[in-house]
């Protein structure tokens, strides 16, 4: 219990409530999720204490956010072995909850790693004890990667930037709430307002689900930087009006040529930055590093209802003539939509890839190779890639 | 009378409501508007019986799209002059209604100088008949602009992609809604749709406002096109498909340049389409085009209130919380927003402008020039032209 308040505050960032944790009350361990679906309006705490409301939250986007799915995901492992549910079952309901962020799988199929060895040499007690200590591993390794992250970003800026005063385009949220720590690329711009070198962070509102005017932007008035938000448009008259230096996002999956997939949007970002000469910076971990899917090609894309784009659906939201739990129709009714979760930018588009163990730039797949290896991750990496087959 | 009905039912389209229309009840003239905010959840009439009601539906977007803003604005001249109110005073009030569509000040000079001219001669009635018999002008020439714009449009098109099919993407509303006719750019999709050349209409949302999946889907779903609704963002994953043969938007102006203003997120589609050697095709009528602007950088582009942006506030949408007449919050309070109605695209990344009179290919100052001498209301360009000195 010492071990997981400790993890709990470190991750805490700028947020009041963590964005996931653990906790043991005498009926029995839970898994306790801030509902990102309802900020900025409500900090509302989501209590699961099994696997299915685990797996609902992940799809609705209560829990969400590459590196956050990883810890979830191994959580979610340990939740299911505590309390005696099938864990088997538990492995596969989670890894399959959403198809892109590969750091579920991930995080799943570490806990899972741990359970099954423990198990074989001591049952079900020590099974469930291994996957809670693993998924507090990944915990914190998130946590510690966050922070290199953020120094091998900033480290990044200056070199690309130097002068400081840098205006960052960001798209979807990348903060705290994604990630044991502070996050990934927000966590870069966190650092350079820390440093004094951010100017202006301007805040995709990243439709549908608007993750950028909800959650980056409470991340960034809870840190007081200096932001603006913008519908996703726009950005393209920011970067005419010279008014972008860089920009910094996240990702999902990262392909083994160096293909990032990411929440849609990104790739316009992407052309736009090339367009008008301005660096593109991806910042993830490599746990977030696929090295088995070969190229952008063959990262699935996550394809969500139509309902996104053509109703306004926050939960908070209710207007007249919506049924509970619907949203408000926008589009007429019987609207067909297309509505990808996320897009996939090329390497050729990237001018870095920021890791917790180095960066990559120029993008390759030699390069790619080599900061995963590097990582002190790379043998549960490995390991966990053998078992997947 | 006769002339009015005439009117209305050949710019209904395929509106069950026409967009605008001349009324002369035994209490005075009015004019009637179509509420576009409350499309397409209802179809509610605005009845306007003097300049202020219109300037304040100009202002809220409740009558919009550059032709009909044309329209508005002489028939609000009319109302002025019919009513017995300040003429000159209307005059100002509607040309600074909004500033970026430049058919809104073109219209509004025509029916002043008819006026003008006719009170000099004939006193007051004879300048209301004369501002009244423009106006009507205006919308039948707007008509008729409509329908030419459609053929040179669907002409381009089967130079442009032989073989039909096209898959056609849009971004904002350009179709009956903005016009007395059938619009510009979505005349052309209805005219592909007419000939059996249109397989797909990707009907871009249009942040932060939903022109394309309130009003542009509403006028595709009329007219039967097969149509999709996506977030603007997504619209790179489908130029990264190959599922995008051409773009078809309108203009609110162009400059002299050929730099075309228009719906922000129009000139993030422009490089997009550019990367990916897609023709990027504008559709507006030469009453768009303002010679006296000389380039892109000299349009003035309307800053909307950030609160667009930040809250969710269609007029049929009230959530708990939401006071009467205000949005729902969707970012922090306080968040700030950055919020331009309007981009603007370089000739150099336009393919073509379609006019009425014709089609401008490549780009250029002269070929502008030259489309706009040959437009049938050359004269009345030039001439008011000269009295807006």
């Amino acid at each position: 219990m010492g071990d997981q308040d400790e993890v709990s505050e470190k991750g805490a960032g700028a947020l009041t409530i963590p964005s996931l944790r653990w906790e043991e009350p005498p009926e029995g361990p839970v898994l306790v999720l801030l509902d990102q679906t309802r900020l900025p309006a409500e900090e509302v705490e989501l209590v699961c204490t099994d696997v299915p409301a685990l797996v609902q939250a992940i799809r609705t986007l209560a829990v969400r956010g590459a590196p956050l799915l990883g810890i979830a995901g191994a959580y979610g492992v340990a939740l299911a072995a505590a309390r005696g549910f099938d864990v088997e079952e538990a492995v596969e309901a989670l890894a399959q909850a959403r198809p892109t962020a590969v750091n579920l799988g991930y995080g799943v199929r570490r806990a899972a790693a741990a359970y099954r060895a423990a198990f074989a040499e001591g049952g079900a007690p020590a099974g469930a004890a291994a996957a809670l200590a693993e998924a507090r591993a990944v915990h914190a390794e998130d946590i510690e990667a966050s922070t290199r992250m953020a120094q091998h970003g900033l480290a990044l800026l200056g070199e690309l930037l130097p002068g400081g005063g840098h205006r960052i385009l960001t798209h979807c949220n990348t903060g705290a709430l994604v990630s044991g720590g502070e996050g990934t690329a927000l966590a870069v711009a966190l650092a350079a307002h820390r440093s004094g070198e951010l100017r202006r962070l301007w805040v995709d509102e990243t439709r549908p689900l608007l993750q950028g005017a909800r959650l980056t932007a409470y991340e960034a008035a809870r840190t007081g930087m200096a932001y603006t938000v913008l519908s996703d448009g726009a950005a393209g008259s920011l970067f005419a009006g010279g008014e972008v230096d860089a920009v910094l996002i996240g990702a999902d999956r990262i392909a083994a040529d160096g293909s990032v997939a990411n929440k849609v949007g990104s790739y316009p970002l992407a052309v736009l930055a090339r367009y008008h000469h301005v660096p593109f910076v991806v910042v993830a971990p490599t746990s977030t590093v696929d090295l088995e899917t070969e190229e952008g090609a063959d990262i699935e894309v996550e394809q969500r209802p139509g309902q996104e784009v053509t109703e306004f659906s926050l939960p908070f939201v209710q207007g007249p003539g919506a049924e509970s739990g619907t949203g408000i129709p926008v589009a007429p009714l019987g609207a067909q939509a297309y509505n990808p979760a996320f897009d996939v930018t090329p390497p050729e588009l990237v001018t870095a890839i920021v890791t917790e163990a180095g960066v990559v730039s120029p993008v390759t797949r030699d390069g790619l190779t080599e900061v995963c290896s590097t990582s002190r991750w790379s043998k549960s990496r490995s390991g966990n890639g053998m078992m997947a087959e």
